[in-house]
């Protein structure tokens, strides 16, 4: 049997007190005021959203976990200052929490970070210590633009992300490099400015030498790894004009690509280009495309349906499902043979 | 007979002293000195840089034609200021005119444009008319974004384009979406910044209602589109969740992808996923990707192999290889039937 574990769920469907409190952060910190006090969120409301949405899905399609965070597009690390940005972090990340321990079978926490513009990662170190150790998460969304859609953060290879990385490499987490709301009038967030960070990701990876640095340092790029799987051939020849070694040696043990690509002929190509080693199964979902495709009748971020109409070795379809997500988030590994999984 | 125009060549191979007075002028620029006089380059010097690379490639690969433009990644409009910038990108015209008279029936010209980051398009539209009037050009690459890779500029659809968009549809020219090199460290140029900009630009023509206000532009993103082929399910449902129309009839009656993806599998995914009649043959010849593919023991950038490759009918393969190009390039479609094709 095989567990169908979706690496790739967000809290989009929140409810209304968090996303309201958020509003009032805002305005507080714009306005130079005291923020308001976190508000009452009962259980009956999380399961409320929760089961209407994500949990349904989930059951619906026939997954059975869901490796969740905060809404990406929300994380908004541009928005305030580095004490706004903690705050609202640590409120995500412990309502993530709170879903995890309302329905620990199906949800298991990824965190957001306190990422800020002008700020270090020494803050966002400690959260994700504290998401790990004391909330159970296993993961971590990491922003590379946290100023929001302008590109204007070191690459990931910079001796800047050092410390963040020492961190998960202790604590035995990886990373979903993934990018939050657009504050560029010109970049689309779902459409253009996710799709085009993840590329721009990739690419640094292959300029730099971070995987010599970090040897056991796992990052996911989400959404199928941008364009990089369609763009495979001109990847493996700029790696060869930058005299780096094969892509397959020098960055694919290290990253890994999500199933977030909403159309059949797409993870096609996903799964005939990239090694099944590499691919985790993942939806974005309740995100990015919430529609029905009028082409097939089904709802275009289904992504599980095009993975199961692939014709794939059973080893590569529990690869892909399960074996991926239990190698590079061990400690869902760990949670799920306590569960004797 | 089918004629094999490739729509997307650069003159990468420039002879020095061009470069040269290029490093002169900017050099010029920072210490505020005179520009020096632009040097004698000789017929044969341009003969010799033209025959043993792009005509030599041409005739090896089995093209017939190639739509020719200045080297994209040295554009680099946010060096110096709008007259810097005019004066270079009249003297890469005017270097691609001699090559299209000296090869009239290889090469024909597509021309830089003189934007500048803080300047409008008035100089774009009087140098676009100077090449297509003056020096026989059939086309132009639009730069999205002339500072350089921090995306400030408004998205193509935004009024500051129209004065040049009105200028290309009386002219009837199309343009070539094209970003230059990268000033952003932390974005490598044709691995990262080139993808990103087709798929950031790609979402920007979704966004908006451009073709409503110019239903004869033509607009060609090129390398292969960028991300937006591998990602065709996600555009699809970002136009229903944005109330837009279809893409076949929102965007896809005015855009145009070339097939410059290096490897067989994204060849595949392009021709299936795409309309045949919205893909022009392209390699970037002499660019982006040098090398030899070690899979396949032919240079990554020999796209016609790809195509050839493909079970295409012989209506596609003639529309690929030479039919949209003449309906894309009227201009090129009028001189080659001067010449009796």
């Amino acid at each position: 049997m095989t567990l169908v574990i979706d690496c790739h769920g967000h809290y989009t469907t929140a409810p209304a007190p968090h996303n309201d409190w958020r509003d009032a952060q805002k305005a507080a910190f714009k306005a130079g005021a005291a923020v308001p006090a976190y508000p009452q969120v009962s259980d009956d409301l999380i399961r409320e959203t929760i089961e209407s949405n994500q949990l349904r899905l989930v059951r619906e399609r026939g997954a059975d976990m869901t490796i969740f965070s905060p809404r990406a597009s929300a994380m908004a690390h541009h928005v305030g200052d580095a004490s706004v940005s903690l705050e609202w972090a640590q409120r995500c990340n412990d309502l993530i929490a709170r879903v995890c321990t309302l329905y620990p079978e199906t949800f298991i926490g990824v965190c957001q970070l306190p990422q800020s513009p002008t700020s270090d990662l020494a803050k966002s170190v400690r959260e994700l210590e504290r998401c790990v150790l004391e909330l159970g998460f296993v993961g971590c969304n990491l922003n590379p633009d946290p100023g929001g859609g302008h590109f204007q953060h070191p690459p990931l290879t910079d001796a800047y992300w050092y410390p963040f990385y020492e961190k998960m490499v202790e604590l035995d987490v990886p990373a979903m490099i993934h990018v939050s709301g657009s504050c560029n009038p010109c970049m689309h967030a779902t459409g253009a400015y996710y799709i085009a960070a993840d590329t721009i990701a990739f690419m640094q990876l292959i300029e730099g030498d971070l995987f010599r640095d970090f040897p056991t340092l796992r990052l996911i790029i989400p959404h199928g790894g941008g364009a990089a799987p369609y763009h495979w051939g001109r990847y493996r020849g700029l790696a060869d004009m930058l005299k780096k070694p094969a892509l397959d040696t020098h960055v694919m043990r290290n990253v890994y690509f999500d199933t977030c690509v909403y159309h059949q002929r797409g993870i096609d190509l996903l799964t005939d280009v990239i090694d099944h080693r590499n691919i985790l199964f993942g939806s974005e979902m309740v995100g990015a495309v919430r529609g029905i495709d009028p082409e097939t009748g089904h709802f275009f971020d289904d992504t599980k349906r095009y993975i199961d109409a692939l014709d794939l070795s059973p080893e590569a379809r529990h690869a892909i499902f399960e074996g991926n997500a239990r190698r590079v988030f061990p400690r869902l590994d760990a949670k799920l043979r306590e569960r004797g999984l």
